[in-house]
């Protein structure tokens, strides 16, 4: 038997962006805390930079940009613990020193920090117009027995950064993202080969709806490591549940040996 | 205008294996050449160990080792001669030192050998009981002015592995593969990964039916790296043609950018 009590249930949020406004998106992260508690999630991931909006531009990211323990991420703190569930929120991070990163945190129930991580593949003009690129070197982090990362949106694109997140024991990865029209493939099979080739969970929360010139294609999702357990949201609005569970990712530990490969001499 | 002469029609023989049966193989590779050129192809693609059969185990392995450029290489070479078409095989060769690898090897049109590969990641008791694994660093060759790689089954679940063809300008990457029921995921969803996050296609060819205690799955194809352009068998026997476009590989490489990622300071 497993240990029940140590499975993990996620709730997505699969949202239209408000961009700039920082108080809307306050109050609707609350509204959407407590919806998730309600359902008994632990955890509520958000899009990419949820707090400002993505597409908002180099100028605005760069107002808008605060420090990794700022009001804003006090305010969500606060929220964490009002409803008692950890959130992954995003939004632009200044290191003091006058670059801007496009950031993700990850706060547990008692709005303690537990990781950071700011995207070190940046996507296209818009992000490069905004961001500096992160260092990629966050350690990861403990949510009820189970070891996260966080990589945000174009990261997981890449096999690498999955790969290096597996290496360090990585149980679930966890990508705010604001994906596009165009790029279905993304959701729905390089998220679940992620899952697939390193034996862990990926959660892949995305915008729904346009903002300004971008047009979000939604199909947020929780791909499991056995290939065939996927959770995926429509276009539409949608808080997205789903559970990970130590039954799940031992199902998938025992379909696959890649990392195993990695533990060998070679 | 894309010069339509230098796209490249592939023909993956998707088939029953027959062990032990090598005079028996080399008729059905004369056979289905011949249709193949018939069809207008360039390349035929031929499963893992192919000529031998794949599910022989250790001692039978080590007995039908042949050395890269003996009789049966010779054989398939004339094949190739005799139909104008180029050829991938695999079977079991060695090194003239004990050592006994899980083998492909391409001949051109002419007969002549353009490239070779050992298995570098093997799969379960089965693989490592017949096959020392390969080293991994054999060059990629042309073909009709395409670059091509190979890679041999489980090796192509492995993304550093198409990652490493990538960076040397793979336009195609060529699997023979022994893939069994229960893993539909790979050539549904981590195959056509590879071809989308590396801007490159891959042809995936599979057994069908059953070999000893092996149920195979078929389901071979040749993956786009749009991530749109899929062309897939179902579970019984087939000559799947597909080409190869440069267009598709200009349409993937304009869609997508990772590899151009490797090419910035870092």
């Amino acid at each position: 038997m497993m240990d029940v009590t140590s499975d993990l249930r996620l709730a997505l949020l699969q949202c239209e962006s408000l961009p700039l406004d920082v108080p809307a998106n306050l109050a609707r992260l609350d509204h959407f805390a407590a919806q998730a508690a309600a359902a008994g999630a632990h955890l509520l991931v958000t899009p990419e930079m949820f707090l400002t909006g993505y597409n908002i531009g180099g100028p605005a990211a760069a107002v808008l940009a605060e420090h990794p323990d700022g009001p804003r991420a006090q305010a969500v703190a606060a929220i964490a613990r009002q409803h008692q569930i950890a959130i992954v929120f995003g939004h632009p991070e200044h290191d003091g020193d006058g670059a801007v990163f496009n950031a993700a945190q990850c706060v547990d129930a008692q709005g303690q920090t537990l990781g950071r991580y700011r995207k070190t593949h940046l996507f296209g003009e818009l992000d490069r117009g905004m961001f500096r690129p992160g260092p990629g070197d966050e350690p990861l982090f403990d949510l009820h027995g189970w070891r996260l990362g966080l990589l945000i949106c174009y990261d997981v694109e890449f096999p690498e950064n999955t790969r290096r997140l597996a290496l360090q024991a990585a149980d679930l990865v966890v990508v705010p993202t604001a994906n596009m029209e165009g790029f279905d493939f993304v959701a729905q099979h390089l998220v679940p080969t992620r899952a697939y080739e390193n034996q862990m969970f990926v959660a892949y929360a995305n915008f729904c709806g346009s903002e300004g010139d971008l047009a979000y294609n939604g199909l947020s999702c929780v791909a499991a490591p056995d290939g065939a357990g996927l959770v995926q949201a429509g276009r539409d609005a949608t808080l997205l549940l789903a559970d990970v569970t130590r039954a799940g990712l031992a199902a998938g530990r025992a379909l696959n040996s890649h990392l195993a490969m990695f533990a060998k001499p070679r």
